[in-house]
C-alpha cells in the first residue's frame, strides 16, 4: 500500500515535536512526509525542509500557501501535522480541514476557548478527520487497562490517581533562552494554563481514556513556584466523578528528579491497576485479596486490545515513539478507510477533538477553581 | 544497665498493635514487661498475662487497679505502654500520668478532642513523660530525609506529596467479624476519622517530621466508599504551608493492591527525596539536573542521624519493627535521662502529644472541610 | 538525502525478525525497502512482496535473481539485509558482497565455521561493507558503559557477569508448530550452538563491545533440558580475561519468567555498572563507597555516546527498536560515507564480520568445552 | 515461660555479629543473657560485659572456665552462642556441648575440615542441641520457596542460580585496620576460603535449603583480586545436581555497587522462583506462559510455612534482624522440646551441624577444583 502523503506545519530544525512526529509517521511506512511550511521563518523554512529533503517547491514559506498549492496538486498532501506552540494550532488545522486535507494536531487543542470553537466548526464542517496527537493513549498496556476497565476487571472504579511529574522547569529556564521552555510559559502562545496545558491536559485525557468516563466537577489549586512566571508550574486538582469515583490529579514541572513522570493508579470495587510511562511495558494488576501481577506488553497477560498495537514480542521494549506512532497508525487506518466511503476498523481509537475541548475545559475549569480559591467548578 | 520496668494496657490476645510494642521494647533490652492490664475483659487479660509470662499478681483486671498498686510497689513499672482503642488512651494515660509513670501511648491520640484536652492537662501537671508510637519517624532514612532537609540539602521546599494506600477495608470486613475492623470502623472509638484517624495521622506527622513545619490549611474530600461504613476509608487533601510549600495528602483503605504504602516524596528548589515505607532502606534523592541517588540505610550516602539509629550494615534490611523499636529506644533514652534529671540527650527524638494534637486538629480540620465541601480550613 | 535503496532477503509473512529490520530500516528515514526474496517459497515470496507494497518486479523468487537483476538495475539496491535463518546467511551474503551491495546481516554470522570463513574471504575481497545486527550494542546506555569503562571510569576491570535469561523454550515447543522454535532447534539450520547461537552471542557480544576486551579462555556446561532437543537450551560458561578479569555468562531459554532478560554488570577496582535490556533507559553506577547512581538515557549523567544515539529525551522511554534502528543508522553513516569514498564518520560504531567470527569461535568453544566436561578452552 | 538462659562466646565490643545474635536472641523474649566470655582479651571481656548489664561473676575470661562454672550454677546457661572467628568455633563448642549445654553457633562451621570432625564427634556424644546460624535461612518467603518447591509448584527442578555479592573487601581494608577484614582474610582464622567462607556458604546453604538437595559436583574458578590477599575474594562455581539439575553460584567481595546482594533464582519444568536479600518482603513467582505474581511476606499469595515465622501484617517489611531471630526462635523451640525430652515440634527448621559440615565440604571441593583448574569435583 503506497503511504499516505503528509505535510507538517511546524516543526522545523530544533524542534523537539515536530521530529518526534516525523517519527511516528516513518515507522510504520503508513505515512511519506512531502511538503511542509516548518517555520513561521520563511529561512529556517527552507532550510528545515532541504534537512528533510523536501522538494524545494514544497517546502513552504506559510502554511496558507502551503494548503492552497497542495490542494491543487494531484500527488498533494493527503493529511497535516500540525505541531506549532499551541496559538497556532486552530488556523492552520481550519485552513487544511475546509480543504478536505486530514489534520493530525498536537495537543493541547489551542490557547484559547475561542480558537477551539472555531476549530470545533471547522472540523464538524469538514470531511476531514480531525486527530489530536494525546499519544499517551497510545501505549499498548495503557489500551489493555482501558479495556480491562470496560470489562468490569476492576468492579465499579473508586479511585483514579493520576499525575504528571517533571522537573525541567525547576529554574526560570525560559528566561535562560530555552525555546521549548519560553512559549510554553507565555500566556499569549501557552494560553491559559502552564504545566496545566503542557502536561495536565495529557494526564486528563490519559485518565478519561482508561477510565471511560470524566470527573464531573474539580477543585483546583495553582501555583507558580518560579518567581516571575506567569502561568502554573503546579496545579493539585481532586477529582469527582458522576458515577461516584473520586480522584486526584497533579501535574507539575518543578519536582526535581522526574523526568516525564505520567503515572496512573485506579482502584475498583475489586481490584487495582498501576502504570507508569517511563516503565511501560509493564501493567500491574492486583485482584483483591490476590498476588500482584506484572501485566507485560505482548507477553504474559497480555490482551488483544494491547497486542493489536504491539510490534515486537514482550521483554523487548517498545517505548515512547512506538506508541506516538501508534496514534499515527490509527490515523492511517482510519484516513484510508475515511478515503474508502468506510467507517473506521474495529478497535481503532485516536484521540479527537472532542478530547481536545475537554483538555480545553479541564483547564479552564482548574483556572477558575484556582481563581475561587479550589472552589468545586463543573468541567 | 537494668531495663526499665514497663507495664502495657491493652494488647491482649490476638491484638496486633499489643505485639508490635512488645516486640519493639524487647529487641534493644531497654525495657522488661513486669505488669500489664491486657484486656478490658478479665478472664482474657489474665490468660493473656500467662501468655506473657507476667507474674499473675501484675497481671491486673484494669488499668486503674494496675496504677494502683503499682505506683505502691517499689519494683513498680517506671513506664506504660498504651495499646487500647483510640477511646481508651486517655483515660489510662492520665491514671498513669498523674502518678509519674511515664506513658508510652498509641497513636492516634484520642478519640475526641475533648479526651485529648485533659490528657494534655495531665501530661503538663506530670513530671511523666508522654510518647505517641507515630513509628514510622523511627526509620533511619526519615530521620535522614528530616536531617537533610534542615540542613538545606533540598533548598526551599516546594512540593509535599505523601500518602498512605492499604486494601484492607475495601470490603465491609468489620461486619464480617474482623475485630481490628470494627473499632476502626466505629465513631465511638475511633473518633472522628476513619482511614483519617488510623492512617492519614501517620501520613501527617511523618510530613511534618520530615518538613520540619505544618500546613496552615488544608481542604479535603472525604468518602467512604464501602455502604454503611460511617466513617471515611478514603481521603484527598490538599495542603499549604505557611512558608509557600504545597502539597497533598492521601490516605485510602480501599486501593487494592497496597499493602501499607506509606509514600514520601518531598521536593524543594535544588533537590528532591523520594521514601516508601514498603522499601525502607533506600532513600531516592535527586539534585536538579543531577542523577538521581539511592542513598542506603547505613551504607553509601547515609548520614549520622540515620545511622544513629541502625542496628545491622546497609545491605541487611530493617524493618517495621526496627523503626517502632527505635521509638521505644528514644523514649528510653529520655527516660533515663529524667530519671536522672537531665536533659534528654542530644539527637534524641520522638513523637509527643504536640504531635498527637496535632494529628486530632488534622483530623478535625479533615472533617470540617469535608462538611464544607472542601472549603480551606485553618488547621 | 534520499534514503539508502535496500532489498531483503528472507523476512516473508510471518517472520519476526524481518519485520523487526524493516522497523529499524524505517524509523530514521535512511533506507527504502526497494526489493527482495523474502522467502525461499516463491509463492510466498511474493504475497509478502506484494503486503509490503513491493513492485512485483523486484519481489524475487530467489536472492540469486535478485542479486543478477538489481545490480544491473540503476536504481538498484545499495544494501541488502539478510534475515534468514543462520544456514542461509553465507550463500547470499557472498552473493551480494562480491557485487558490491552492502550486506546488512542478522546474527549469528553462519551456522558453521566453515561457511564463516567464505564469507569472510568474500567480505574482504568486496569493497562492500558487512555489518552484522548485534542490535543490542545499539542501545544508547550501552554506548554510554562501553565509554565509561573506556575512559577508566571504573578502573582496571575484574568482574564481567553476562547473562541471557528467556523462557519460551521451556517445553518442545518445536515439536508444537513453532517456526521459530523448530529452526533454532534444528543442528543443520542453526549450527552448533542452540540458546548459545540464538542467544549466548548476543550477550557474548555486548559483553565484548562494553568490556573491550574478549575472554581467553572458557569453560562451559551446555545441556538440553527438554527431552529429545538436540542442541543446548541451557548454557553455563566462566570466562577468563588475559587482563586478569573473570567472567560468567549464562544464556538460558528454560527459565520460566524471563522474557528476554539480557542483563550486564560489570565491575572494576574503582566502580560498578549495571544495565538490563528489558529496563534499557537506566544505567545503574556506583562508585566504590558512595551511593548508586540511576543514569538516564538522554538524561542527567547521559554521556555524548548515548546522546548522540538518542531520539527523545530522558523520560520518554526508548526500546528495542530505537537500539535496532540505530545500527541501520550506523550502517546508513558508514555506507554513505563509504559511497562517498570517505572513512566513516567519527563515532560511528557498528557490529562486523570480526564480531561474528568471535561469535563463531565463543560458540564452538563452548561446545569444545562442554565435550571436553567443561575444560577451559581457548577461543 | 521463663526465657532461656543464655551464654556467649565472643562478641565483645565492636564486634557485628555478637551484637546480631543479641537482638535476634532478644527480639522473642525466649532467650536471656546471662553469662559470657565476651573477648579473648580478658579487660575486654569484662568491660563488655558491662556494657552488656552481666552480672560481673558471670563475665569470664575464657569460655574454658565459663562452660566449668557455669554448669554448675543451678541458674548457668542452658544454651551458649558462639560468635567467634572460624577457628575459634570448635573448641569451645566442644566444651559446652560435653558438657549438654545446647549450642548456637555462628558459621561457617570452623576453619579446618579437622576441627569440624572434632566437632561432628563432640555433638554426636551429646544430648545437646547444635544450631548453626545460617541465618537467611530464616526468611519467611525463603521457607515459603523450599515449601513451594517441595510441594512440586516450580515441577521438576533445571536450574538453581544462586549468587552473593558484596563490595567491601573491593580495597585492601584488611590492611588498613579492618578487624572484621583482618580476621577474614587471614587463612589462620578463617580457613580454606575466603569470599567463599564467608559468604559462599550461606548461598550454598541457601540454595540446598530451597532447593531440598546438593549439588554432586561442581567446577569453580576462585581468584583473589586485591594485591597480597591470600584467600579468594571471588569465586565463580558451576553446580551440577544427581537429578539432573544445574546451577552456578557466585561469591565475590569486590563488585562495587552490591551491598550484601544475596540472591537466589530457581528455575522448573513448570515455574520459576526470584528472590533478593536485599528485598526479602517479595518472592517472584511465574507460572510458565503466565504473568509474573509478587507474594508478599504474610500477604497476599502467603504460604503457612511463610506466615509461621512471620511477626507483622504484609506490607510491613521485616528484615535482617527478624530473619535470624527466626533461627533463634526456632531452636528455642528445639530446645524446649529436648529439655521435656519431646520431639521438636512439627515445621521447626534450623541449620545443623549437618548443614555445617556441607558447607565445609563445599569450601573445600571449591578449594580443590580451582586448584585443579577448574576440574569438576565431587562434593
Amino acid at each position: 500500500m503506497e503511504p499516505i502523503r503528509l505535510g507538517m506545519v511546524g516543526g522545523g530544525q530544533g524542534a523537539f515535536i515536530g521530529q518526534t512526529h516525523r517519527f511516528a509517521a516513518r515507522l510504520d511506512g503508513q505515512f511519506r512526509l512531502v511538503a511542509g511550511a516548518l517555520s513561521s521563518d520563511p529561512e529556517r523554512a527552507r532550510a528545515s525542509g532541504a534537512d528533510l529533503g523536501l522538494d524545494p517547491a514544497r517546502s513552504y514559506d506559510d502554511f496558507r500557501t502551503m494548503a492552497q498549492r497542495e490542494v491543487r496538486r494531484k500527488d498533494g498532501v493527503e493529511a497535516v501535522a500540525i505541531v506549532t506552540p499551541n496559538h497556532m494550532h486552530a488556523a492552520p488545522a481550519i485552513e487544511f480541514l475546509k480543504r478536505g486535507i486530514h489534520v493530525i494536531c498536537d495537543k493541547p487543542l489551542t490557547a484559547t476557548l475561542d480558537e477551539a470553537k472555531k476549530l470545533q466548526k471547522a472540523a464538524e464542517a469538514s470531511q476531514a478527520l480531525f486527530i489530536l496527537t494525546h499519544n499517551y493513549t497510545g501505549y499498548p498496556l495503557i489500551r489493555q487497562a482501558r479495556a480491562m476497565i470496560a470489562a468490569g476487571e476492576l468492579g465499579p472504579l473508586r479511585l483514579v490517581q493520576v499525575e504528571y511529574a517533571q522537573d525541567w522547569l525547576s529554574e526560570p529556564v525560559e528566561a535562560k533562552g530555552s525555546k521549548q521552555a519560553e512559549w510554553r510559559t507565555d500566556p499569549a502562545r501557552a494560553g491559559l494554563g502552564g504545566a496545566l496545558g503542557d502536561i495536565g491536559t495529557h494526564a486528563w485525557n490519559l485518565a478519561a481514556f482508561v477510565v471511560g468516563e470524566e470527573p464531573e466537577t474539580l477543585a483546583a489549586d495553582l501555583h507558580s513556584f518560579v518567581p516571575g512566571r506567569m502561568l502554573d508550574d503546579n496545579a493539585h486538582v481532586m477529582l469527582r466523578y458522576g458515577s461516584g469515583a473520586k480522584g486526584t490529579l497533579w501535574a507539575s514541572q518543578v519536582a526535581p528528579g522526574n523526568e516525564n513522570g505520567l503515572r496512573l493508579r485506579i482502584y475498583g470495587e475489586k481490584a487495582g491497576i498501576e502504570w507508569s510511562q517511563e516503565d511501560p511495558n509493564r501493567l500491574w494488576f492486583t485482584r483483591l485479596g490476590q498476588p500482584k501481577q506484572m501485566l507485560t506488553r505482548n507477553g504474559a497477560g497480555a490482551w488483544p486490545e494491547a497486542q493489536r498495537v504491539s510490534r515486537v514480542p514482550g521483554g523487548h521494549p517498545e517505548g515512547y515513539l512506538e506508541a506516538f506512532a501508534n496514534i499515527y497508525a490509527e490515523a492511517a487506518r482510519a484516513i484510508r478507510a475515511r478515503q474508502a466511503g468506510q467507517p473506521a476498523p474495529d478497535g481503532v481509537l485516536y484521540p479527537t477533538l472532542t478530547d481536545g475541548l475537554s483538555g480545553m475545559r479541564f483547564v479552564a475549569a482548574c483556572v477558575q477553581s484556582g481563581k475561587r480559591n479550589g472552589a468545586w467548578v463543573r468541567i
